[in-house]
């Protein structure tokens, strides 16, 4: 199959995006809803406008370029984010937002046939670095989070989203619907690049539990209070933390502590108050139940020993998805026409496709992270290969929007 | 014996100290040559001139009042710290330094007859909580630790000692000696106040090891990083904070890891790099000299399993020390003549004392810290216990000032 895309164009798009939100200290950070993210939002609506797309923006800050069709309906949409985790690498959600852009750059400009209307959408807070849950803006437009409660969602320093939203001028009032759902992805993973594949076919998204644990102690002197006397809130958090990588290890799951604070936070002073977070995914319900209620029992247990008082919030949860065969079919069928290698796989991270999966046909392509890295700067992914997702893409669209 | 000091006015002076870096959240926080060490410098100073003692600042901010006696000659020195940890207690160093004060304001006001001199002494950075090494300035003062070193000393933020020094108006020029030293404290650990015992009569102080400790491994996704694949310096720290609390615990000492920092600090972001303080301590030299080789050599080794990279910086580290037999029996011979309870101990904090002990006639006297505790709000110990403390410490300094 010939390619229909502007590589030059999305590869541009690509590096113009990534340079957004880089500070004096070289780090990318574009948060959701920070300065950073607001001027990266900024220059996708240009481009949206510019592509002659017809620009909308939801109460919690989606945006949308809209593509209309011959008939009426609900669009396909193709999308992902650009908000970006703490000190971030360049492509980790934006690869998704700009091969729907360039799909259907590509559409309007080729005037390239097809019924039903096309859409691309960027989620607001995607990541979940800043405000809890992830997928929120995704999990507004579906109705699984109330817009208030999203609204309503603080960071680590009180800032609520709803003023955040508000400060940087995406608080819009647009309403949309999918008719179906599509996401370009890199994989963020070490699957495809240790087997040298160049597309992930991908069958369903992790589920994952999180949770907000405080433990509280009894600050006191380093020097004078034995240790069998002691109730110290990190060493609880210690053995929590071995203890439950250990039993995620065990099942092919995985655990992660992201966040630590200890207060006082002095050298000579005993803890006397640890916060952290944890992170469980698998992509097994069964083991996922299973971890999820062995990790708030092993938090209990942890506290006990100490002897520390334990406050434990879960701040998200969402069940492993499987997507549409037809869909995933899709996918391979176009790897397979344009000579790709491809496999099918599961994700390990989230994605906005998650909350799609269960209501409309939804997939999901992926192309190699180079060394698996993902959130961190060294993220790479070949640029030949996203253009090919991106071709892959746009097959999938044009056959969906004409099915 | 009867009663020679102002005990109305030594509570009073402790209370109105007390009040000072309280900030709006009700924490007391003095940490060394911030703004609120600086307003309890400024009363200190006040209340030296007014009980006309001779103010005296050295080139590391330690301040003197001195009261000439009929000899020349070094004066004996008493003396403690007003600096605090985080969120402190009104007690800890400030009760040597006010007993002190009030010490030589009676022996002014009654023209009480001594032939050495008398200094109270208010030493800087006792606590080590903003600047490492602690004992800073009562180091600098003996010769320990050169002043150029100590003025470089920088903070968690990057701030030197020098330019906090400057820019608080304490970088003074003075020079001064000891020719005996007497520290009265609070015992900041359990063991008088579940004695009932009303004075502890110390032989010597804890010996200590300190290091900063970092471990870089990898950041990378949290849900697409098997857990056999992360190098992960967070799980790192745990294993070494869980090995070296049980080493410590077995050989009846005491390991604390008071201040840890995540980066980059993202619940769904496997941690890339970890730092942490650890802070070991044995009144037994060769268990601590044991230790600080197990330490070191655990350190290592949980970087291998985990294979991360390690910085260990070693910042601190002190002998420990022993008090001169006539000057433990000069507060023994006190405490029994005022009918006071008391027991010989060693000390499980470090105090300025442990670096005079090795150079001059050295002595400290402890007050019982109710529940042991200290270093937190719920410091407290018992007025008239303290007043009674004073009275020893008085005694004490005028049999020595006329020996």
């Amino acid at each position: 199959m010939e390619n229909r895309l502007n590589h030059e164009r999305l590869i541009a798009s690509l590096e113009e995006l990534g340079k957004i939100g880089v500070g004096k200290d070289g780090q990318r950070n574009r948060l959701a809803l920070s300065d950073g993210d607001k001027a990266a939002r900024d220059l996708l609506c240009k481009w949206i406008k510019e592509a002659g797309l017809d620009l909308k923006i939801d109460p919690i800050g989606n945006i949308f370029g809209v593509l209309s069709g011959t008939e009426d309906g609900d669009p396909v949409i193709a999308g992902s984010h650009i908000d970006t985790v703490p000190n971030a690498g360049m492509f980790d959600g934006c690869v998704g937002v700009l091969s729907a852009l360039e799909a259907l750059r590509t559409i309007a400009g080729k005037k390239l046939p097809h019924r039903r209307s096309l859409a691309v959408a960027a989620w607001t807070n995607e990541e979940g670095s800043r405000f809890l849950p992830g997928v929120l803006g995704s999990s507004v437009f579906v109705g699984d989070l109330p817009l208030e409660k999203a609204l309503a969602a603080r960071d680590f320093s009180g800032v609520t989203a709803g003023d955040e939203l508000a400060r940087i001028g995406y608080a819009g009032c647009d309403t949309l619907k999918a008719s179906a759902y599509m996401e370009f992805h890199v994989e963020q993973g070490p699957f495809l690049d240790a087997q040298k594949l160049e597309i992930g076919v991908v069958t369903g998204i992790t589920g994952l539990s999180r949770w907000d644990v405080t433990y509280k102690g009894e600050a006191n002197h380093a020097g004078t209070t034995p240790m069998n006397l002691r109730h110290d809130p990190l060493v609880a958090a210690s053995k929590l933390h071995l203890a439950m990588s250990a039993a995620a290890a065990e099942k092919n799951a995985v655990f992660t502590v992201g966040h630590v604070e200890v207060s006082p936070g002095a050298v000579n002073v005993v803890p006397g108050r640890t916060f952290f977070t944890i992170d469980l995914r698998s992509q097994d319900r069964t083991v996922l139940d299973e971890l999820h209620v062995r990790c708030e029992a092993e938090i209990r247990r942890c506290a006990r020993e100490e002897g520390v008082d334990v406050e434990c919030i879960p701040t998200d949860h969402s069940d492993p998805v499987s997507f549409a065969p037809g869909m995933i079919e899709k996918v391979e069928r176009f790897a397979k026409l344009r000579g790709l290698s491809n496999r099918r796989m599961g994700s390990g991270a989230g994605h906005d496709a998650q909350v799609f999966a269960p209501r409309v046909p939804t997939a999901m392509i992926f192309v190699p992270s180079i060394g698996g890295k993902s959130h961190c700067p060294e993220e790479l992914s070949d640029m030949n290969l996203i253009c090919q997702g991106a071709e892959i893409l746009t097959d999938c669209l044009l056959e969906l929007a004409n099915e």
